[in-house]
């Protein structure tokens, strides 16, 4: 299907303050992008790089005063998204290596600690797709929702601790239980077409089978619509925007995702 | 300046044809794009990926028939080329890293075959920018510029020989001259607002006190106005399109840049 | 200094165990490795590949019985560490792109939670190189060295929490506090010469004007002596060994450090 | 099979020369080095880094006077080379993306200028491996091959034109060939056990059936024994020895490749 995306914020500014945006669309194997806009008021030098993950990430120095940052994008995404119950599990030895490091503990997901509840998760599952299917499953029934974003990310840990949480929480814990049973797993942030109420978004994709697969537990089934901005190993590699200085939050966020008639 | 560029290309495609392309404008340090647009009509799947000098490319096979990929940019660029007469050659052994691969010979650049025209050409100059200004004031004097593309692309060698050529082939000759004085030195292909006739355009840049500097044999003095589409060694690098299998050539293009008041 | 290091570690395996190594030493900036030796008891085929940092990475699946690693390396290190009290922070728009990643917060370097305590003690130093011999020099004082290694990696937080670590937790905690300033700060392993008792070794690095200086707060002062095995943002980036499935843990461990007449 | 391989040389140094060696083996998935030696004399500051293509290369600047490198490493390859006639052609479209760059022309394989040719010389055969086999039986039947080196590479072009050549551009015309035929093919050099006489070698590869298959026109039968130093497009990206400044030759090289009992 053919998506409308558009992300606004605006930032209140009081010293010259140093951002690092991830707000621009790549094009990949899982959709393309036709057109975008990205504007900045007022206007300011970006440097733009690419990360480790791949991510177009934009540096740029904000002013005082209010700063805002436009982007909107007309992308091609799948109806559907790819589902393989049954998938096998990818021996370790046969991982590319551009995937291992997506097996290791990160700063939001502590796979270290999760090995035996993860064990008892997917008891009697088929090893692979199936399991993390059943880890998908778990978080949608025992940790509780909270739809909206949240200012600081908590680590799988403690959203087990407390058992709820918002989309990038649930995507937290169910990575780390992914990878404590040695399935690479990475956090991706983007946008959901119907997604209720509307606002940015994070799910999570587990690599079975020699390809990565998308899972998201706050949706009771998985539809498409899916349009990623970043990947990375948690919200610490894969942040909308990374300030640097006295902490400076959005006055204003506006997200809309709508269908477009091509 | 604000630009706003456009480049429209259609190809009579009679068998599945596999293409890389190389059109979509990337954000750097020497330029903003704020907005953007890639259609190709008939729609196919595409995939794209980032090269080895950080280039986007779009992977695709064009399907018989008519195929046109029609793609726009507003951009934000300098108004004048940066130049720094005196800046100084930068020794071999400070050189970073990823620089060092621009000073060998590549496919159209064999520098190995230039050393002694260079040093006569130069005979005088400072180390650094003088010298490439003088390969540039050489080229635009000696080898006779012709507007317009050409097919394919030939080498610093043959250039030399018949003392003509586009765009692209004054500036392997310039990148040749260069790196045989163990200047680094890279193609550049790209849009330069101004041009007579609008076409594509292609002129090269040179690693001096610690930068890279813009050179174009091309124009009697260096404006701005440039919008760099792709870097590379040479030609081979930088390939507006690949295609593979039975030649296809462009049955129309179409370039267009233009002022933009924002 | 010349410098002999090896390094044997002897692992009892049950089943058939993936491992990823890293024990190879790279020559770079800091060192030159004149020769090394990497033996495997018994030979097992190896997959080398390079990480996101740099690092030479060894895949292997080790068969049930005694797996013994055997590795050695004759490296030329510098006599003392550069040290340049004074020397002034980046500010981040100026910041390499590469070194971006290592102000971020990571697995064990939550330097999110931190900001108000680094700031206390850092309290009237100059910003850069002072504020982080600021911040060795308080780890040394506050934070109890334990020598040895622990198997389980404890992160700034449980550091700070329990106040005594090995060289490793109070790197973590130091990496952390330099992040929380916006300093970029990364954990290095590998060989200290005459360190008691003799082990493998973990310091940190901090990025100030313009290269990364070496920081130890485990030594009283800083010597030289120094060999780097992997740098990366922390322990869980940097493990001598990574290994899959049931946990197995060296029954034997030897290190050596020893002067080189060359 | 077990081999010690070993290359020794010295030059004699006017001024100081800035260097770029290409020296040091790399384990990966076609051989284990085991141990190696790398030894300067005189001993000068050297920097290590990592290619595009992941060799790894050594920067130096020679002192006036003899300057001598030796290097010798204990290496674990096949004792044969993995051949698989019937293997099919790679599809471009479905060629990973960082083969791509082995399609396209580079300084010494212009095989742009070489499509009807190697349609010829390949005529009847069937797509994929039986191709490149084909091309390499015409290359040791049609093109006399010279041991030893030669001081200055030519192109495939030369080389077809003058009919004969040594190692490297038997291999470049064997490259360029592919190239035209949408193979993807590379350039290693390395040792060869068995060679005579003795010598640095140079061989290819070609990309088929979703991974690289070793090709020497050079040798009447494929047997094992390689041992690869680099990887690159052509001579130009592989080069034992980059030098800068005037020309400097080896005075003496010394290279030996023995079998080793373990």
């Amino acid at each position: 299907m053919w998506l409308r995306t558009s992300c606004e914020m605006t930032f209140s500014i009081t010293v010259p303050t140093p951002f690092i945006l991830m707000l621009r669309l790549r094009s990949g194997a899982q959709q393309w992008v036709a057109s975008e806009e990205y504007r900045l008021k007022p206007s300011v030098p970006v440097f733009e790089f690419t990360d480790n993950y791949g991510n177009l990430c934009q540096r740029l120095v904000a002013p005082p005063g209010d700063f805002a940052v436009y982007t909107s994008a007309d992308v091609m995404t799948a109806d559907q998204v790819d589902q393989l119950p049954g998938a096998p599990f990818v021996e370790i030895a046969n991982l590319p290596d551009v995937v291992l490091s997506f097996l290791l503990p990160s700063r939001y997901c502590e796979s270290d600690r999760f090995g035996q509840m993860a064990t008892e998760i997917t008891a009697g599952e088929q090893l692979g797709y199936d399991q993390v299917k059943a880890i998908e499953a778990w978080l949608h029934t025992t940790i509780e929702y909270q739809p909206g974003s949240s200012d600081v990310p908590v680590s799988a840990v403690e959203v087990n601790s407390r058992q709820w949480g918002v989309c990038r929480d649930l995507s937290h814990l169910g990575i780390a239980l992914c990878r404590s049973l040695s399935i690479p797993a990475r956090l991706v942030v983007g946008y959901l077409h119907g997604l209720v109420p509307m606002d940015l978004h994070a799910w999570f994709e587990a690599y079975i089978a020699g390809r990565w697969y998308t899972f998201d537990a706050t949706q009771s089934d998985l539809r498409g619509g899916y349009v990623a901005i970043g990947y990375g190993r948690d919200a610490a590699d894969v942040a909308i925007y990374n300030q640097f200085g006295p902490p400076v939050y959005p006055v204003a966020q506006l997200v809309n995702v709508e269908h477009l008639r091509r």
